[in-house]
């Protein structure tokens, strides 16, 4: 299933993709999912970020073959960076050097702690696109990463989740200004989704909404303002974005 | 003004202390505040957190005036942590000591960045005690501190909010098991509490109900489960607490 929320002149709802529509549902984290009988068609539809996460996690050092052997690790980004597809980055140039990082990001369907990979298919809503951008000189000042991590749009997200997809082997490319500037495979994860995810649920509570972003495996580019930004993974499409 | 949130039987509302009762009102984060009408005894209600944050930070190495030799330094925390008056916070044996830290904190009002001084009676809402628990030994395993405060229940905030304090010189006591285990005031910190919440917003947006613990200027004490907790500071009365 490919599941978005959008924008409708009632507010923003949960909807999943039928054909050309996308049908509105009721709650996008319960099961079955129950269809209100609401349709908007899919061409004329804004989407917004798929969720609203109450927590945001990024994995740290986790983009090559040599991180694995460093445990692995996560940081948080504030719930208020999250943005949605189109939406814009602010960069701020007293900051220094900004770069976006394509990164396939879990999002959580149950309240979790302590997930075993076997426990994947009830707790996991599915797989979308994210963007952990970082303003990469901070992190010298700033080794909790929090002065890199959430400036204005800093986390965009989307444009949709899809709920079946193997995250192990899919292709991510970033594109700036309409040039390939980087690409790869989540297979150049150090930890691998499922890894990381487990890892970082047997040190806290997630729950709906909440999403993982599992590591940039080189799929990182500078910005400047200007720029409009593409990333898309393999059976998730394409987030684009701009940055001002 | 004192201001709470309030557990009732329609579900938990936003509350003015009024004499002897709680006079609720529409949206705590208004101005002028709007009261429904509706009232509740003080005595007979339970008090949940003050309010339900997006944003939980806290101050890093802001303990004593050693460290404001170095610059201020801010971490998250999950808001799933956040837990109010009487909860618990649940130890993990696994993961070693464990540490209660009584903390000012202060609660936002409205959205902001890059706050100065003269904005502040206009952008915070209050005051309120905050427990910023750490297992401490996950420090050393991981620096970007996410092992070490996330942690269920992590984040005790509570009982109330005081809209009218001044934050520079509070006495904070941290008994355990009915014996003070450590106590010191608001003085003692590196970054004072005004200078820390400017900080954060130079680097990020904030918005209603985001809470800044502001850091323990030695008010911490080693708790196992079984403890009952009480951190006082001077204005803002005792919150209560329990471990298992």
């Amino acid at each position: 299933m490919r599941l978005a929320r959008i924008s409708t002149p009632e507010g923003a709802v949960h909807a999943v993709a039928d054909g050309a529509d996308w049908a509105v549902v009721e709650d996008v984290f319960a099961r079955p999912l129950v269809r209100t009988g609401e349709r908007r068609p899919q061409s004329t539809t804004v989407l917004l970020s798929p969720v609203e996460p109450r927590v945001v996690l990024g994995m740290s050092h986790n983009s090559g073959p040599a991180d694995r052997a460093r445990p692995p690790q996560a940081f948080m980004k504030s719930a208020r960076t999250v943005v949605g597809p189109g939406d814009v980055v602010h960069v701020d140039p007293r900051r220094g050097e900004v770069r976006i990082e394509g990164e396939l990001t879990l999002v959580v369907r149950t309240v979790c702690r302590d997930v075993m990979p076997d426990q994947l298919a009830d707790v996991v809503l599915g797989w979308t696109i994210g963007n952990d951008v970082t303003a990469v000189d901070q992190v010298l000042l700033d080794p909790l990463f929090t002065q890199a991590k959430n400036g204005d749009g800093f986390t965009p997200i989307g444009p949709w989740i899809e709920t079946d997809l193997d995250p192990h082997d899919l292709s991510i490319e970033v594109v700036v200004d309409g040039v390939r500037a980087a690409s790869s495979s989540t297979a150049g994860l150090a930890w691998d989704a499922i890894e990381a995810f487990c890892y970082v649920t047997a040190h806290m509570t997630l729950g709906p909404g909440d999403v993982l972003m599992t590591g940039a495996p080189g799929t990182s580019a500078t910005v400047r303002p200007g720029a409009t930004t593409a990333i898309s993974i393999d059976g998730l499409g394409t987030l684009v974005g701009s940055v001002d």
